[in-house]
C-alpha cells in the first residue's frame, strides 16, 4: 500500500524509520515542513534564500538504503562540520541539498537526485516549492493581549501559550507533487512531531490542507508521547487534537494513534477526539514508545506494528488480513502528560 | 598504455582533458598539488586544516563521465555558490570533498567516491596525504639579498623573479598510490601549469621524485604556452627547463613538447634542454595552442594528436596496441628507452 507522511525532524524520522519496517507498505512518501529558519537550515535560508534542508535531510536519512552504499552516504549526508569557523555545524547534505537547490532551483529533482544517491526507500517531497515562515499568536502570563511571535525557532521555545499558528507568506502554494501523494495514497499519517511547527503547517498551505480533505486514504493522526517544553508545554493530548481541529476545520481521521503508557485519561482523550474522528472512527492505544529511552521517543518496531495494524483495520484490502488489534489495559508507566 | 598526469589547476586540467582523447591511452591517473592557499581551497584548509581541494576538483572535472549522470555530477561539483555570505565563492565539490576528508580522513578513497559519482574515466590522487605550503626565495628589483615569500598565491603573484621554491613542512612523504602510479607508468607527463607553484612541487616531494627518477615510464615535460605574470614573468622557454632541472637533480626526460607558435627560437631551446634530455631524447615541436582564445589555452584535439604522436614514437610496442598493454608479454620496461 502507498502511504504518505506528513511532519517535520525528529518525528518524522521516527515514523519513517516504522513505515520501512511495515511488511504492507510498499511505497512511502514523506512531505515536509519547509519552515525551519535554525541552524545550519536557518543560516542556509538567510545567506541564500533557498528552502531550508535539514528537515528534508533529516527525511532522507530515515529512509536511506540499508546497505554499504546507503549506510556510506547518509553518514556523510548526515555528517556536520566541526570547527568553530564558517562551516561549524553545517551537515553535508544540507549544503549538497543547497547546491542542487541554486544550481537547478527544483527541490523535488534535488531530492530525488539525492535519494537515489542514498538509495532510498522512498520519496521525500517539500510541502511547499517555496521556503516559509511560520509566525504564532502566544498568550503571555500576565498579559491580556496575544503576543506576535515570528519564526520557527521563536515558536517552537516560547515560555507563552500558544493559541493559533499560521504561515508567511500565506496562502502558499502546495508542492504540485506532494498533493498528487496524498489524493493517490492508501494511508496519509499527520505527526508526531513539534505540534505547532511541524505537524500543523501542513494544514496551513491550503493545495495540501484541500488534499487531506479531499483524499479517500486512511487518515492517521499520530500523537506526541509527551508535550514539548515550549510550544506544547502543558498540552494535554486532547488539546493536541483540539488545536489540530481548530487549525484545519473539516479535517476527519479515521484513526488516532496514541502510546497507551503516555495516557492516563483514555476516555478524555475520546471525547476530545470526537470532533476530529469519522463517524466510526477511534482513538487506537497502542505500546509504542521506546522504554528503554530517557527522552521520549518511539520505539521503531512497535510503531511499526501498531501502523500494521491500523492500516489492516482501515484499508483491510489494501493491506491484507486485518491484524488481531490488542486493547490491553494500561502499563504502568508514568505517563508524561499533565 | 598507463599515463600519469602531473600538475595542478587550468594546465592538469588541459592534459587530462587531451589525454582522455589519445586513444592509445587507456589508463589516466592525475597527481595533483595540494599547497594551494587561496580563494574556496584556502578558505578550506585554514578553517578545518584539511586538504585544500580545489585542484582535486577540477582534476575529477576533467575526468568527468561524458554522459547525462557524469556531466549532471561535474555541473553540481563545479557550481559555486553564489551571494556574499559564509558559503559565497566556495564550489559544492569542495565542500563535498572537504566532507569526505573531515569524516573519513583517506583523500585516496573521498576521491574515488566522488570520482564515481561524476563516472570519471581515471584516477585522481594527491601528491601527498597532507596540506603542504610553498615557500620560495624572490629577487626583487633593488634588493641585493633574495626574499622569503610563503603560501601558492603570494608566490604565483609575486611582483619579484623567483629563484627557488621548497615545500613546508620539508621533505613531506608522498602518498603511496601516487609513487606507485608513477612506477607502474608507462609515460610521466610533467606541466604544463604554474610552474613554480604547480609543477615542480611534485619534484619536492621525496618518494615522488625518486619515483619520476626510477620509473621505467616515458619522461614527457609540456612547457607552458607563455609565461605566466607573476610567477614566471619573463622567463623563456630554456628558463623553465633550467628551473625545473634545477629543482630535481638528475630527473631526465625522453621529450619536451613545446607549442611551434610559441617558440620563436627552437635551437636555443634545444641547447636549454640539453641538461634535461636524456641521449636521443628531444624537444617535440606541435601546434597544440588554441588559436581561437585571446589567452594562452591548449587545444585538445591538438595537444591530444600531439600526446599521441610522442607516445608512438617514445613507446610504439605500448602505444601501437591500445587497451591490450597489461597483457603484453614483449614489453620490455629497461629495454624500452633509448
Amino acid at each position: 500500500m502507498r502511504v504518505v507522511a506528513l511532519g517535520g525532524g525528529h518525528g518524522l524520522h521516527a515514523t519513517l524509520t516504522a513505515l520501512r519496517r511495515c511488511p504492507v507498505v510498499g511505497d512511502i512518501t514523506a512531505v515536509v515542513t519547509v519552515a525551519d529558519d535554525g541552524g545550519s537550515s536557518g543560516r542556509l535560508r538567510r545567506e541564500l534564500g533557498l528552502l531550508p534542508p535539514g528537515d528534508l535531510r533529516m527525511a532522507l536519512a530515515a529512509l536511506a538504503g540499508d546497505d554499504e552504499r546507503g549506510r556510506f552516504w547518509s553518514g556523510l549526508v548526515q555528517h556536520r562540520f566541526g570547527g568553530t569557523g564558517a562551516l561549524a555545524g553545517h551537515a553535508v547534505g544540507n549544503l549538497l541539498l543547497a547546491g542542487l537547490l541554486e544550481r537547478d532551483g527544483d527541490p523535488v529533482r534535488a531530492l530525488e537526485t539525492v535519494g537515489e544517491l542514498m538509495g532510498c526507500a522512498g520519496r521525500v517531497l517539500p510541502m511547499a516549492r517555496v521556503p516559509l515562515d511560520i509566525e504564532a499568536e502566544v498568550a503571555l502570563e500576565g498579559h491580556d493581549t496575544g503576543h506576535l511571535i515570528r519564526g520557527q525557532v521563536a515558536v517552537a521555545s516560547t515560555p507563552g501559550r500558544v493559541r493559533r499558528v499560521w504561515l508567511r507568506p500565506p496562502e502558499p502554494p502546495a508542492c504540485d507533487e506532494a498533493v498528487r501523494a496524498v489524493l493517490d495514497a492508501d494511508a496519509v499519517l499527520l505527526g508526531p512531531g513539534s505540534w505547532f511547527t511541524s505537524v500543523l503547517p501542513h494544514l496551513l498551505v491550503p493545495g495540501l490542507r484541500d488534499a487531506l480533505l479531499e483524499t479517500a486514504a486512511a487518515r492517521v493522526v499520530l500523537l506526541n508521547l509527551a508535550p514539548e517544553p515550549g510550544e506544547t508545554a502543558g498540552f494535554s493530548p486532547g488539546q493536541h487534537l483540539e488545536v489540530l481541529s481548530g487549525h484545519a476545520p473539516g479535517l476527519r481521521a479515521h484513526a488516532v494513534l496514541v502510546d497507551t503508557g503516555s495516557v492516563s485519561v483514555a476516555d478524555r482523550l475520546d471525547t476530545a477526539a470526537a470532533d476530529l474522528l469519522v463517524p466510526g472512527g477511534r482513538v487506537w492505544p497502542a505500546d509504542v514508545a521506546d522504554a528503554r529511552s530517557a527522552t521520549p521517543r518511539h520505539d521503531p518496531d512497535a510503531l511499526a506494528g501498531a501502523l500494521g495494524d491500523v492500516f489492516a483495520a482501515l484499508s483491510p484490502q489494501v493491506a491484507g488480513t486485518p491484524g488481531t488489534h490488542d486493547d490491553s489495559p494500561q502499563r504502568g508507566r508514568s505517563s508524561r502528560w499533565p
